[in-house]
């Protein structure tokens, strides 16, 4: 894990790192912010904040736009941001398109070729950046998730498919029914084949039926966001836990968009419900 | 005035417009965020603070990164953001280095060809975008004025040269004495000429002595800012204002660098410094 840069931020540190992902089989870089209480002469371990950014980012968009960090310096919340896919491997296609390859990772394992040994970004932010999170910094095993778009997908279904790995999970118009979706179903035919029954366990709409933990959604939507109509379908989503009575919370936001000025907005109510299960707020 | 795009954030608005500048003689683009006090049916007019942005920037870097739309909301405070200088008007050598030209109007009026028609980016900060702004929006001609390193060099000069024309001015990292740097240096010699005579007028610190108006200076300085020792001279300007009693308020802000993440840390301290001279905060 090698030190890229550090920026002090409201007494905590903003570092960027990269490393040799195993999962990917590439280098990959990521930031993380960790708040005063976890550096300095009386440090000590913090929980975590994952954060899956959505279609085009790197590890720097949240970091910069998302205005969470004063609020996670507040609570003695660690934050990191992993990269939204492996980069500059040279696979054919990897940069054609904004939706798919290169920034477009989708959070899953991808099982087609040439894509199956390193687009394997659930492995990579469910398993491999928390243990080296975990190895190397001064943050303890508590974890809570969230993310935007397609990480507040990628989000959904780590924290659906993981019962017990994080105290909770919120998402920013995630692409809540991506097996149904223009953006989700050409990830998924490109990652995973045609075949849609190997769809569903990465589609946190029908994941809720047979989730093995009830664990809260908390997910803000801008009702003026461009691509709710076609892309997001935060309402199947919401009819799928009525179902089976899966607690979640759908705030629908008048006027808002798809922008990070919307996740700004809102970031802040977001960090104190994870600071809540985390025992870093009462 | 040509409205491009909005952004609702924090029940406020993010908008940028594109307009046609008499100052510059060329098509400019602007940034403004409006309260929410300032919009809706029970709206009132607000006043402004003007912020000006450093070398490379364009109108989006301190709305996107500054998080400092919270604290403004919550005051009642717009803020407008001035791009940094024209673009795209086919000089020659614009677009050659990232401290001359496009990107670095220095907010100064030039006087040297072939920049003297376009590049007065003073006029346009002063006088053209708060007339502009103050006829078309819901402001008043309160006014006040911040920015960063070549932007809080702009900020400075502006309320010095211009006593009663702003209620308080602040600055991040000035270029604080311009005409004794290399950055200064560059940008006074190609638009000024080389008269060095002629580069006091757009010098803070030199300015200090004749100031008909003692408004405070609050500046906030990072000690980890890998341009403090050769570009920005903080101490020249203090001492230029401690021989002439005029009030300074220096943070020195240990371990802070250059960038956005020091400008985040205290936004809402200079916020709130300007909101007390408007009268928004007792």
């Amino acid at each position: 894990m090698e030190l890229l840069s550090t920026n002090v931020c409201f007494n905590g540190e903003h570092r960027r790192y990269r490393h040799h992902s195993a999962a990917l089989d590439c280098e990959m870089e990521f930031a993380v912010f960790l708040p005063p209480a976890a550096i300095g002469s009386e440090s000590r371990t913090v929980p975590v904040l994952y954060w899956l950014s959505g279609l085009t980012c790197t590890d720097q968009n949240f970091m910069q736009k998302a205005g969470a960090l004063k609020r996670a310096a507040e609570l003695g919340l660690a934050i990191v941001c992993p990269d939204t896919s492996p980069r500059g491997l040279g696979l054919p296609g990897e940069d054609d398109s904004y939706d798919f390859g290169s920034g477009a990772g989708f959070y899953i394992n991808a099982t087609r070729q040439p894509w199956a040994p390193h687009y394997r970004m659930y492995d990579y932010v469910v398993k491999e950046i928390p243990q080296l999170v975990e190895s190397n910094l001064p943050v303890t095993e508590e974890r809570s998730i969230s993310g935007h778009s397609m990480g507040g997908h990628g989000a959904l279904i780590a924290a659906l498919k993981n019962p017990g790995h994080y105290q909770s999970v919120s998402a920013f118009a995630p692409i809540a029914h991506p097996s149904a979706c223009p953006w989700g179903k050409k990830a998924f035919e490109g990652y995973l084949g045609s075949d849609t029954a190997a769809w569903e366990e990465w589609d946190t709409t029908l994941l809720i039926p047979g989730a093995k933990e009830r664990l809260p959604l908390l997910i803000d939507q801008g009702t003026a966001d461009n691509f709710l109509e076609e892309q997001l379908y935060p309402e199947a989503l919401a009819d799928a836990c009525e179902k089976v009575h899966h607690p979640i919370h759908l705030h629908m936001r008048r006027g808002y968009d798809h922008s990070y000025f919307f996740i700004a907005s809102f970031i802040d109510e977001h960090l104190d419900h994870h600071a809540r299960a985390l025992g870093l707020l009462r």
